[in-house]
């Protein structure tokens, strides 16, 4: 049978192109999550089980990325922005639970999302949703505008 | 330990070429989705927890936006447009089911959604499925079209 | 309170320009799904809730869309053809656990799938699935190619 | 009732243009999940409900896909590459349970995940998550870059 994972010998200490491509930053400097959500009710005293939404940003360059995050509701103005920061060659899955500066977000409230970046970065959106003593989930990419 | 929760002061009044940004309308005038479909059964008495369907619509933008929806069903003609409004610089969350003009979503019926505007506006699906008394969630961003 | 739900005078009979446009045909014609199973538990006597993919297609053109569908497996050459018509105007939510011309599509099994429409159509991937007696969905819009 | 799987003749040997185009490498060579998390609880003992992760592949075209995928963590440097192969015009569903060259992927861990290819494929990823006794899918189509 086929073994799609091949044993391949690694050769420490080379430098090739494909590893200065590593550190290049892909992905855009815009993006949009139209569907946000935090629901208040959900399984409690388990932070990976409470109900919660989260950006998932990674970062595959050589500079930190710098993001401004601004939060938009059905009936008042904009809110923000949130600042964070994605370091170099990193991940980072913030959750919207957490942000609380400017103001934290609120529960049981359509919002949605607009982050941007001083580098390209990839957005990624999530929601654990464990109100009904299950859970589900729902993940979607962001939209890339620019 | 990182703390990615960067705390930047933030001057008030300073007009920015950032600020001048965000209220730029980012996204496309045309969405499509393809998959809709609301389970007639599910929990009931609580809005929050019963089958629905929502289009998720962000208008970044100064100006409002003017929508026309138009939906498709597998054997008769489509129906619409029906209309609705993203005011600038806000989010609507509009439920499929809540729609009744020119007539309501019927339900447990496959149908699909095209969503025009005359400024960009961003459009992502959600589905809340509690059918079985349990419930379940899906969502996609919609496909831009331009 | 803002109603996003404008009430507007609808003028039958009256061609416009948005008119023409809404028999554009919209999307690409060619899509790719690479995540594709059919689970073969679930559960049972009811078709809405069996475990089933399907391919949800949106036609906004005014001429019928002819599809051929190609599935793709890990160990053997590609089937298919399988040929489906997306009629002028109209959605098609194609189970996948419906298609047997040429073969039926195993269930238990990973496929992918490649889908190319002679005008431009909309591809959405949902997947209900049933199996602990609970249930979950999954979706995803396809990857439009051209 | 209009029946979509319309009954088509196959001419077998004939080679029409589309056959040849049926061969084709479609999608990107660089693509990104910015969410991954394998939780390291969940239904034991059925490798079909275990929660996993998988990297769904598709390669469309006449010659094999050789992949380098990394993976970028919140406070550590990138691990990689993990090399994998998708043969000419087959799918490969690639648990990222499984791999553990150069080490295994952390389970109860938030990382991310860049995917580049010799030749164009396609990649969606797709969780299980089967925690709390009942389960939960999500499914995105991942970033493509180029």
């Amino acid at each position: 049978m086929h073994n799609p994972l091949e044993s391949c010998g690694h050769v420490p200490g080379q430098i090739s192109r494909s590893q200065e491509d590593d550190v290049k930053a892909v992905g855009s400097t815009l993006w949009v999550i139209a569907e946000g959500y935090i629901p208040s009710r959900g399984i409690e005293g388990d932070r990976a089980l409470e109900s919660h939404e989260a950006f998932c940003l990674l970062n595959t360059g050589a500079e930190d990325a710098h993001l401004e995050i601004m939060l938009f509701f059905a009936d008042r103005p904009p809110v923000g922005p949130y600042r964070a920061v994605v370091p170099a060659e990193r991940t980072l899955h913030l959750r919207a639970n957490d942000l609380d500066d400017p103001e934290p977000v609120p529960r049981d409230t359509d919002y949605a999302v607009k982050i941007a970046s001083d580098v390209p970065v990839v957005v990624q959106h999530t929601r654990l949703d464990s109100r009904p003593e299950n859970f589900a989930l729902l993940s979607a990419m962001a939209h890339p505008v620019v």
